[in-house]
């Protein structure tokens, strides 16, 4: 396909998977999900679970594997943009009196179902269902605990500023756990990556290079922001100059930090949380804001609905093993997040807040389960039992959720 | 290169182009050229004529080929939300008492460079270094007018814009002979291209979807958005349903006129103009305008400059027929919109400006040299040529225009 034969095509997709998160949107909001979980959906009924077993034919004319590429990117454009936003709602202010809170909930989010995850690989390790023969005990282990560990940033974030919670010490508290876990299981994945290769590097670059642009970034290049920050606010209005640079800001960090994988939606958080507060924040809230949620941040959401194949879970031993597994991951992280919350003094309410919104894996999941099955370290059947995981542990969530918090709509959504 | 890998190089890219925008935008916004002429030049700065030819393995880490085809369908989200954005503006009762104007323009536009075209032709149909020997004088006739009659709309849409002009008569005038012009020349190409290909459905398509899709949108959708306009007219707001509505036809026009291979910019231009006016236009300028103009409408032009190679004219007698090309083509399509826009009843200096801003070839034209080239219709040194008149009606443009209605920046740059 020649770049025009893409452009069209892409028009095409685009159009339809507005329309179908516009009905998703419709039918799920009525039964209690938000709609980054209706747009999960649409992403579902328009790939190979839905339209590509009713339509294969259609489904390949419609999303031909060529156009992938250009959905993944256009995906991580409208995710990096959005992670932006969010970044420059969160407030290190209002952490400060339960920064005790968010490290030991970041820190039981991860050890907790990473020793869990280790357990079960060791339980499973020499089954060939679920491993390949080249795998070895301990790689199988390194890569179930870094599997387990996984949190939806992206997800957990949008559904904290789809209930208006952004800019609250609750909401600042699950951000600041949320990214550090984010953070901490590419670095978990990077150690997994580097003894896979033999390649140490990996790690070094990984580790050294993300604690670097954290330090840099926010150290560094958010004072140098300050005085444009002031100028913003004594001219009431951001100028498209000023709004260029920071975009040309925010692609230089999601491009380090997806060069060191440790993935950009930590670069673009970060960079969000570096622009300065106040009327420059807002300004940037309001010229990005419609157009991502309304048309790029969807295809992120779509994207991983598009990639989520239901249905390879088929025998009993498989079933009890994909139990076992959304035990496990529920209790190592839910669980065990609430319990951190409940030792750092949180309330009942906002612990299981705080662990319901930690428990999401969302399309984060899907990418380490994908790096795992196309290295040759796990088999379909293994990667089927973890996206029904991913899958269930998503689903759940917003209902919970929406029940301890209510349903308001404030921050970022209009 | 992995999706992943696509997506870490399509930052540094944006990154890159967006800083190469900034700084040509501060050094040709002081040399009298528009912002849209400073970002065409950035993209020559980062092609192969400046960045290609100094440093070409930076050049080929920088803009592998796997990225085209993402650059592309970038490009072409940014420009048919533009190209929506204008339509917004477009206002038929502006045009009212100038529709005879618009008609004699944009009629002339079209035949005077297609003859002036088709005279060249004749002259140099059978120079090997020119044309192909399988191209016939006829096939030669038709694809050399094609390529003269060519206006550069979005550049044209984009002048009227950064000048404030769009809410003027003029501005409606420009706006309307420049959309007549650019749909009339892909319908002649799509003559062209079914004559060469003994294809008539392909003229067929063209033509008769292209004028059922305008009857459609303007006599069927318009009508029907009304009440959608009434409603946001009362609420005062544009909410993220309706927003996404209105991106879901856009994407669902730039698709159809792109398939029927008149082009997405006619089709985002007439789903622009049927959208419901006053408040709701206001919305979605307000929405879709700062990320269009600040991230994804660079990538268009940046693309363009990309794709120019300067430099394949180098013979005396090519120097000529370059010169004579230039002249004919300004000629036949400055001259000849001037005469019109005269004989209709227009002023001296709104008459100039007119021709001026149809003169500008831009991207357009080397959309269609590239099918020329791609199907063996031309040969290298030809295209060059036409590459160098494309540009030099394109850089003359601004200077001359802005002389005659000064600088102002108004409509949708902020």
């Amino acid at each position: 396909m020649t770049p025009y034969d893409l452009s069209v095509r892409f028009f095409l997709e685009a159009a339809l998977i507005l329309a179908t998160c516009r009905l998703t949107g419709l039918v799920f909001a009525r039964l209690g999900q938000s709609q980054v979980v209706s747009e999960m959906i649409a992403g579902v009924l328009l790939g190979p679970s839905l339209l590509g077993s009713l339509a294969p034919d259609l489904s390949a004319y419609l999303f031909p594997p060529e156009t992938r590429p250009i959905l993944y990117v256009i995906a991580q454009l409208g995710l990096v943009l959005y992670m932006f936003l969010v970044g420059t709602e969160f407030d290190l202010g209002l952490l400060r009196s339960r920064w005790r809170s968010a490290a030991m909930v970041s820190a039981a989010g991860i050890v907790v179902p990473f020793v869990l995850g280790a357990l079960l690989a060791l339980y499973c390790a020499g089954d060939p269902r679920l491993f390949s023969p080249a795998t070895t005990t301990g790689q199988a282990v390194l890569f179930f605990g870094a599997a387990m560990s996984i949190t939806a940033f992206p997800m957990l974030a949008r559904l904290i500023v789809e209930q208006g919670l952004a800019r609250t010490s609750l909401g600042a508290l699950a951000l600041a756990a949320g990214s550090l876990d984010d953070v901490a299981a590419w670095m978990v994945l990077a150690i997994v990556l580097a003894s896979f290769g033999h390649a140490p590097a990996i790690a070094i670059y990984a580790i050294g290079g993300g604690v670097l642009f954290a330090l840099v970034v926010l150290g560094v290049l958010r004072p140098l922001l300050r005085p444009l920050g002031s100028r913003i606010e004594a001219e009431g209005r951001l100028d498209m100059a000023t709004l260029v640079t920071a975009l040309m800001l925010l692609m230089l960090g999601a491009w380090f930090t997806d060069a060191i994988q440790i993935y950009a939606v930590f670069g673009a958080f970060l960079m969000g949380a570096a622009m300065p507060r106040g009327r420059f924040a807002a300004e940037l809230v309001r010229s990005i804001k419609p157009l991502t949620l309304a048309l790029l941040l969807p295809f992120f959401f779509v994207y991983s609905g598009l990639n989520t194949r239901l249905g390879l879970v088929n025998t009993p031993s498989l079933w009890l093993l994909a139990a076992l597994v959304l035990l496990a991951a529920t209790a190592g992280k839910a669980g065990a997040c609430y319990v951190a919350a409940r030792l750092a003094g949180e309330p009942h309410r906002d612990a299981l807040a705080i662990g319901t919104l930690m428990n999401a894996r969302g399309l984060m999941e899907l990418i380490i389960l994908n790096i795992g099955l196309s290295r040759g370290l796990i088999q379909p059947a293994l990667f089927a039992i973890m996206v029904t995981m991913a899958v269930a542990t998503t689903l759940a969530t917003t209902p919970v959720f929406t029940r301890l918090h209510g349903r308001r709509a404030e921050g970022l959504v209009p």
